[in-house]
């Protein structure tokens, strides 16, 4: 950081210290915060175009509302790295989302001042709302609940479902909707449409902007205010003649759009809306990644950086070894996958919920636009419009996070597998994700898709075997199928090869053995590999099984498993409660065999973050745990 | 039925058949509808409500829509019984709901009429969505999508998502919001005050009224329609000073409300909006139970019958043992003790997403109107608005039906699990349902929770159980706690004993025995006891525990159960992939132990609809199917 250039921000350890300094110096306390954020990042890679874009937000917030007594829900919790800075956490800042250091997002464990804590989109209305009328039950009318909002975010189904009974509960609450028109990739669907019209209608600006100095009048006035603002209210309606105004219409009170940028009207528009009872809306406008130019310029880029950069050209420092060929990530073998095979199958359609990039199905979005939906931050809805495709003779790839896949379960069990329908689940970010933490792992999914009845639960070792899958899945009347893969790069640097298809429920026997056996599912099958291959160096021979479907299993194989083996050890990226390891169990004991079976896996308990290698170490399933798991068994 | 009252329904065995009728008689047409639906559920219980108020909806959508080509997706499905009847089912029409009979929902196995199976609310909009899709990219223009969905269902977010999705694919579709301003029990919101408000405005009534008089005259008018049609809905949308239209805003057009029991009207209506292409939402005002007056007086308890009734005194006939004292439903023992134990708690609050009366919340909710929340059908919004009472510092019992329970599994990790906050989750309906079929059997609730750390899964085997379980979920500190029972009546007359606390984690020997231990979890534990008395008298002494919670097992428990007994039999009404019975498989082999483990529940497959009793015997754990395993384990 340059010298002195945080002089103010150096002052303020909590909000308390903020609210001592004077209104005037608000906007330099904004550049501070900001150019904190930028070094900050440029070292210790993290979201990033979402916390600039909220600076001024942030600040005008603490300097308003009395937090942590005010309880203040970032939705999401990406942008909540200003939030984090101004209320505490400003030297533990470098260590955000390294393993033992601060969390990427709020935390109730971390700070009074995260009063929930987030990770999944459009949460924050619901838990709001019960906070809200937890106060109201205290009989407390004192305490402000805010929760800040995307435009994207606000999109979801559980938004709306808040919104909706946001007017029912009275509540003393106060939404604010951070409109910059991105999530991470560019908003979709009418809602978004509608909040540009909004936006950009000069006359509706202009109509609102006055009713805010209306209010600041208002403001001294006393016991007359509640009716003139009523009044006034209704006499804003009457002149929005040419837009409709959503929220109103939920008998929810609309205030903005406001510049999102000027921390000093900001601070005046919220001590105005502070005196206003019941719940609200203040539409805020701002840019994602405000103040940087490089991330201004390539919003869906910049929303979160891997790699360290040099704050003055934008340019990305990769690290040393960039050079050399590295193979994929699984997300591009997706993405240039699917093409491949749409290109041969009219039949095929690719669907996201609102990570086109996240899961390179941008790829396809942008050679075949017709085939590919990105249909919003609405997975419920992802799945069910993937269902309604089916039905009509198309195979839709349906591409969602593992741990976004828990919010739609119920259209996964009801409208694609009892339905028996062609839907391709393809689930990036199975297993450990790394930095994100405990919200983000995909360590569920093996255990609750495997209940599934109908369903085709698999999960490729490679790249290789990914795109078999894949292939294996498109083919005609293959049923419900999941394809679950991680965060990251795979094994094979050629690894486009030709494709083949997969019998439905076969394994792979990789190596004999006679000392124990050994089965996986997924990339850790690499590792459990190598780790093989040490053994047998001092004539520890080890049989290696890579189950590639956890349903249906691989019956024969698993029956020559048992009759040789005594010793087995599963190993998968996932919950060991009900996962492949419960499974290949519950074949043994179905089936009359006995052995010793040691499930290697993720422990039941959240993980926190850190990066992949370290929390495959955490749980024991890093080469160094499996190996120690080998050595323990065969004592 | 009357002697040659459906003498025109008679005629029908498929629309095709309806379409030969003079528009002129649709309106008896109608009235033989609505008696045919009337004396088949006098016979033969089933969903009423929903059904009448559709009649003349129904009969209009295949009078003038090509099914089965055209698609009509009915949401949720409760009100498809009309359209089963004059799509070839009227003859079948008295199995309704019974076991190897139609089912009580569209299904797409059972007709080609039946676009889209449904079950659980709030997925038309989106399979309707993907539906239409299809046709674009098969370049078929001429195929009609019809999503009928209620305005309860309008709540969900799911049907949000929808909607704003609708609008970016410009899919040749139509919604018809069918509003009764009723789900189970009277909707709540914003959004349903806002149809209120929209059906009860004159003004807004007489334009919409004269706009649809103009359509009617411009459908012969040639080329020029669209463009006059154009103008008329801007010049429609400056006269809608007082109203906002949500669907205007999210950018699809808007009409109605029309009277949705006008069927000369309605098929009038629907020609015209035929010929408009785009996605459009039609409002249809309609009266749930409509010309059955008992049940338009009360529209709660006549949304689904349980019972015969006399159709001329609406009075209900209850079997021959009416008189005999009976146990209590375990809903009720749910609604009492949560009043019983918040009338001494003053933490204690209700949730429920829209089921009132369906798992009895509705009793606190009028003793205690400020600490009972119905949150609408917005099952993700329940759990994190939960989550949000419990962060400050409430005790909230949220209750939702274990099939619903899909709908919200992110939510209880997150918001609730992760934070190990204070919301006890009260699973009604867990386990097979009886008539309402695979849709809403809550089978899979055991496995997929018992996967989230720090949930404690808990199933009571009788009514005492329950309340100890509640009890003891309330007392301080308890972190997030899930109580499930089923659908139906419990064991007890006297259940309402004191409540005392249940240690965590702890089963309960019921009764020793040597030949094999039977491990049971909920009320299937009284048919097991029952079954083992019967053994006992052969001599065969049979140890019978009841687990009581799935998580934390009770490891002393099952020392015990391992040390002593080689075989054991395990038993739950759920899925038996990754149930309490795997659980116990964990627990077996992570321990070293070895047994024959003979593990009875639900299959691995969607069960259909049936009695209770008849879908145990189906899948093998009624008495006989207990008693058929315990002799061949012991032979």
């Amino acid at each position: 950081m340059n010298e002195g250039s945080s002089r103010l921000l150096e002052t303020i350890d909590s909000p308390d210290d903020l609210k001592k300094i004077d209104p005037e110096l608000l906007p330099q306390v904004c550049d501070e915060l900001r150019e904190f954020i930028i070094d900050a990042l440029s070292c210790n890679p993290g979201h990033f175009g979402a916390s600039l874009g909220v600076v001024e937000l942030t600040v005008a917030l603490h300097y308003v509302f009395n937090t942590p007594n005010d309880k203040l829900i970032w939705d999401v919790g990406h942008q909540a790295y200003g939030h984090k800075i101004l209320t505490g956490r400003r030297d533990q800042f470098h260590t955000n989302r390294k393993f033992k250091g601060i969390s990427g997002f709020p935390n109730i464990f971390e700070s009074e001042y995260d009063a929930f804590g987030v990770g999944h989109s459009s949460t924050s209305i619901s838990a709001g709302l019960g906070i809200a009328a937890a106060a109201a039950l205290r009989g407390d009318d004192d305490q402000q609940v805010v929760a800040v909002i995307g435009d994207g975010a606000m999109s979801a189904g559980m938004a709306f479902e808040g919104l909706n009974n946001m007017s029912s509960l009275k509540s003393n609450m106060t939404v604010i909707l951070n409109d910059n028109n991105m999530a991470i990739d560019p908003n979709v669907g009418g809602f978004s449409e509608y909040l540009v019209d909004i936006a950009t209608s000069h006359t509706y600006n202009k109509v609102r902007s006055e009713a805010f100095k209306a209010l600041e009048k208002m403001k001294l006035a006393g016991p007359r205010s509640k009716e003139m603002i009523t009044k006034l209210n209704n006499s804003l309606k009457n002149l929005l003649t040419k837009q409709t105004n959503i929220f109103e219409g939920l008998n929810i009170r609309y205030f903005g759009p406001v510049d999102g940028h000027d921390v000093q009207h900001l601070t005046k528009v919220l001590s105005d809306l502070k005196n206003i009872k019941g719940p609200k809306v203040l539409h805020v406008i701002t840019k994602k990644g405000k103040g940087f130019r490089f991330a201004e310029e390539n919003q869906t880029a910049w929303h979160a950086v891997g790699d360290k950069f040099d704050k003055i050209t934008g340019e990305m420092l990769k690290s040393a070894t960039s050079s050399v060929p590295k193979p994929p990530k699984f997300q591009n073998v997706f993405g240039n996958t699917i093409v491949e095979l749409a290109e041969k199958n009219d039949k095929i359609v690719g669907i996201t919920p609102a990570m086109p990039s996240g899961c390179s199905l941008n790829i396809m979005m942008e050679k075949m636009p017709d085939r590919a939906f990105d249909v919003g931050i609405a997975e419920q809805h992802a799945v069910t419009f993937s269902a309604g495709l089916a039905v009509a003779g198309y195979t839709p790839f349906c591409n969602i996070y593992s741990s976004f896949m828990q919010r739609s379960f119920d259209q996964v069990i009801h409208d694609v597998a009892l339905q028996k329908l062609n839907v391709v689940f393809c689930l990036d970010r199975g297993g450990l994700v790394g930095a994100d933490g405990a919200t983000h792992h995909g360590v569920y999914d093996l255990s609750f898709f495997r209940g599934v009845p109908n369903l085709i639960v698999s999960s490729p070792m490679d790249e290789i075997e990914l795109r078999n899958l894949m292939y294996t899945a498109q083919l005609p009347n293959q049923g419900p199928f999941s394809i679950r893969y991680p965060r990251g790069i795979g094994s094979n640097i050629d690894w486009q090869q030709p494709m083949e298809e997969i019998k439905i429920g076969t394994g792979r026997k990789l190596k004999d053995g006679d000392h124990l056996a050994i089965l996986t599912i997924g990339p850790v099958g690499i590792k459990a590999s190598q780790v093989i291959d040490k053994f047998e160096k001092n004539n520890v021979s080890i049989a290696h099984y890579d189950m590639r479907f956890v349903k249906p299993l691989d019956e024969t194989l698993l029956h020559e498993v048992f009759e040789k083996h005594n010793k087995v050890i599963t190993i998968e990226d996932g919950t060991i409660v009900g996962g492949m390891g419960s499974a290949i169990l519950e074949f043994m004991v179905d089936n009359g065999y006995q052995a010793k079976v040691k499930r290697l896996g993720v422990p039941d308990e959240f993980i926190e973050h850190g990066t992949q290698t370290e929390l495959y170490g955490l749980c024991g399933f890093d080469k160094i745990g499996i190996e120690n798991s080998i050595s323990e068994m065969l004592e």
